[in-house]
């Protein structure tokens, strides 16, 4: 059997893999500054055809795009007690607004300390909370439906790449409405928008539903989310959309005048999905050659390697490739032009090679002399790239034959990794009656969630539970929407059951 | 003759003709946080039209998009000493990673100050630069050239919106290249980018040269610009591209082995354009009725408003303008589906024309009961709103002609709009002999710029010139690539002139 391309295998010790994965595809590497990582093309290209593919879902669902300041004043934090008792701990503040060389030393200017410390936005309920406060007036302008794409700030002490970064991208919607039912339909629609993304672009079977009270977002009613299986059994949350009630309302003070004439509270959301998600597609996907990526949010979805020695012949053979990229850009996939790179960096085609499979490259060509000659395109599926016995699965096709064939295979790949992932989410995937059960399972040592019945306990009861689950590394992922069969009896308190809900180790 | 839609004009008062066109349009706003703005979904629409044109140009030419943190720490900009001098001034310091209730006030933890502190950046050669001293070890590996589109700080005493704001969006390019030679022609390449994007994107007419040496960029050993000019005769820098030398590779230490094996330092570029753009954009085309946006930047370049009444025939005109607006998105401008918006909000149809002419919504439809019943259109063209009394200009024509002819009158605006900009920076620009006929110049009050020859002073007789110019509020713009004819002395100096300059006043 080969040798795997990276040097750690996912069974051996997923975190290292992970890393390695990361590395060695290029994606980001750390900066330097605390838990802040540098996005690297291969990292930038694939967040933006996220960002691309989402945005469009965004729009298309009616809501507008704009972009608040990276600063907020601390005093927008003190209005909701329960937001800044969530975020407080992990903030960056903006205490100084010059520098000044102080005993031969560059230091904050003590004569340019600001009265009010700033922050640099962890999220932005708050200052978004308080120009829509100035811009609704009345019923006429509800919905009022906005949404950014921003960098934010959450200190870290254990990052992980995208993961658990100080600093990650992402998007965050803010809508308010007149009422509960109408703030809840949007709550509900944000989310099936980022099931949709995560089933159709990410090819990321999730579980879709209600986190549990003490799982909230800080300051909100209802937090809704979609959960993904890791490769290791791992949970990971990958989308939240949140009703926040009146909350933010009465804290930021947003009224509207009713077709009465009286004054109301806004009922407000707000719900994000980030830079975290490419996580999940590594997590989710990926193999002990590295990444593959899903077609529909690859940078490149075809790469051409010419197979150049220093020969004559090399002129021919890059003129082929160009060709055949060429004829891949005429061909559609996913109502797009396929996207072709030809590699031509002063490497070696093995080393090429390498690098693409870890990269996650859907399909890599890897044109040589013989090729050019018969007419021919010998490629790799990066989704099938080894054999059962571990060898290399090289595939040969007509020339002719390659562009549309490239279309179909990118479209199965996109397919194929989607039912490999709910296959592995289904088969890991356990219901279980006691506790005791629920321990014994993630006890194995085999990826697993267990789903279990309980009496949706709250106040001290939940905190032991919480407690217990502690323990063993365990949390409450998530209430599912498809509730199955509940079971008789609440597996933690013996009492009657009223919800399904999921258990696992999570991200 | 009619009222304008603004409540000041042009002549009176241009700078509060800027805040109330930026107002009426609603562009922006005022964020609470100390010169810092939200741009709101208007001005957010038209950024993103930028940015996507620019990106384009940007990939095109080689550049890979990355994302690096947002937080420098302090000692990167210690490295390169002018850059610091040029940027401590204007800096906001993060001192703190945490906040905590002391005295019943939420405050900067003590316990939780940072060791160095961080900076909110102001722009990315020191963290990018380090980055590329870890990335760059061969010859191979050069030229490097990446670009990151990112928000930055810089603090500002007497901010104007989009003008001069502490927050602003761009992108910032940073390259690096083996000499001298291939690092000036990026340098070179990359203005010409902006020009081009200045000229067939924004419709903005600008002279492109060199900044004198008292004006580059702090570390730069050149600073190329494209200076536009608005309708005050003021000019605005709109975009500078610099050749770094190998000042910043020093300073961070980005060394390559040439091919003989020897380490030599790379020579560095950055580049960069901002939402300061959007302001160029809104002061060389607004008028006394606010914006007049290029359609090819235009985030909705038709827009039309059904005449609704609350009568039966309502329901008919809102299918006819559904219609319209679908045969709209079929045809294309500048290689792309034209941007078509039903306005349905619940106001009335004069409110709602006059809402968009203030935005500059290129043309806009207005669908009454007669339209409808005799299928025709009736609109307005933004560029040519008004009579030369003074009177609204309507246009009607067939519906079935409207589609291919509103996709002419598209790329008609765009043509127009350069065109007028061009002739009034024409009009304006006068070449002056002497000292004294340029402040004559400038003390007329009419919009200008005055070519002058000067003898490329430096060091002190330089000072007290630009000293002389300030007094005037003048600066020296540019030395632009067109020279034209030299005069034969120097305005300031009396010696032999080398150079034509650009003088103006300017934002």
């Amino acid at each position: 059997m080969s040798r795997s391309a990276l040097d750690v295998s996912q069974k051996d010790d997923f975190p290292a893999w992970y890393q390695a994965a990361v590395r060695e595809a290029d994606l980001a590497e750390e900066s330097g500054v605390r838990g802040c990582m540098i996005i690297k093309p291969w990292g930038n290209g694939l967040w933006e055809r996220m960002k691309a593919i989402l945005n469009a879902e965004i729009e298309a669902t009616g809501h507008e795009n704009c972009y608040f300041p990276v600063l907020i004043p601390l005093k927008h934090f003190e209005q909701e007690a329960q937001h800044v008792e969530g975020f407080a701990k992990e903030m960056a503040v903006v205490t100084h607004h010059r520098l000044k060389v102080i005993d031969g030393k560059l230091q904050p200017d003590p004569e340019a300390r600001l009265e009010e410390p700033l922050i640099v936005r962890p999220t932005s309920e708050t200052i978004i909370g308080s120009a829509m406060s100035r811009w609704v007036r009345s019923y006429r302008d509800l919905p009022l439906l906005l949404n950014q794409w921003a960098n934010v700030m959450r200190w870290e002490m254990r990052p992980r790449m995208f993961l658990r970064t100080s600093e990650f991208l992402w998007q965050e919607g803010h809508t308010a409405h007149v009422d509960e039912k109408d703030a809840m339909e949007e709550t509900e629609r944000m989310l099936g928008v980022y099931r949709d993304f995560a089933v159709d672009a990410l090819a990321l079977p999730v579980v879709d539903g209600r986190k549990p009270e003490h799982e909230r977002f800080p300051g909100a009613v209802e937090t809704l989310t979609i959960e993904a299986m890791m490769r290791d059994g791992k949970a990971l949350q990958s989308g939240t959309s949140h009703y926040l009630g009146t909350n933010f309302a009465r804290a930021q003070n947003i009224q509207y005048q009713d077709q009465q004439g009286e004054w109301k509270h806004a009922h407000t959301t707000s719900w994000g999905l980030s830079t975290r998600m490419i996580g999940a597609v590594i997590m989710a996907h990926g193999d002990d050659d590295g990444l593959r990526l899903p077609p529909r949010v690859a940078p490149q979805q075809v790469v051409i390697i010419p197979m150049l020695k220093g020969a004559p012949e090399d002129e021919k053979i890059a003129d082929y490739c160009a060709e055949l990229a060429r004829s891949l850009v005429g061909q559609e996939v996913f109502g797009e032009a396929i996207r072709v790179r030809v590699d031509l960096d002063q490497d070696k085609p093995q080393n090429k090679r390498w690098r693409w499979v870890k990269k996650g490259a859907p399909i890599i060509c890897e044109i040589g002399p013989r090729d050019v000659e018969n007419a021919k395109v010998a490629f790799l599926r990066r989704d099938t790239l080894r054999t059962e016995e571990g060898k290399i699965n090289s595939h040969f096709v007509e020339r002719v034959d390659f562009p549309a064939m490239a279309a179909e295979i990118l479209a199965e790949i996109q397919t194929g990794l989607y039912a490999r992932a709910d296959a592995f989410l289904k088969a890991h995937t356990h219901t279980v009656a006691s506790f005791e059960e629920m321990v014994e399972l993630f006890g194995s040592g085999e990826p697993a969630w267990a789903r279990v019945s309980w009496s949706r306990p709250t106040g001290a009861a939940l905190e032991t539970i919480v407690k217990r689950l502690k323990e063993h590394q365990l949390t409450v992922r998530v209430a599912p929407f498809d509730q199955g069969e509940i079971g008789q009896t609440c597996i933690f308190t013996g009492e009657t059951a009223v919800e399904t809900i999921v258990v696992a180790k999570a991200y």
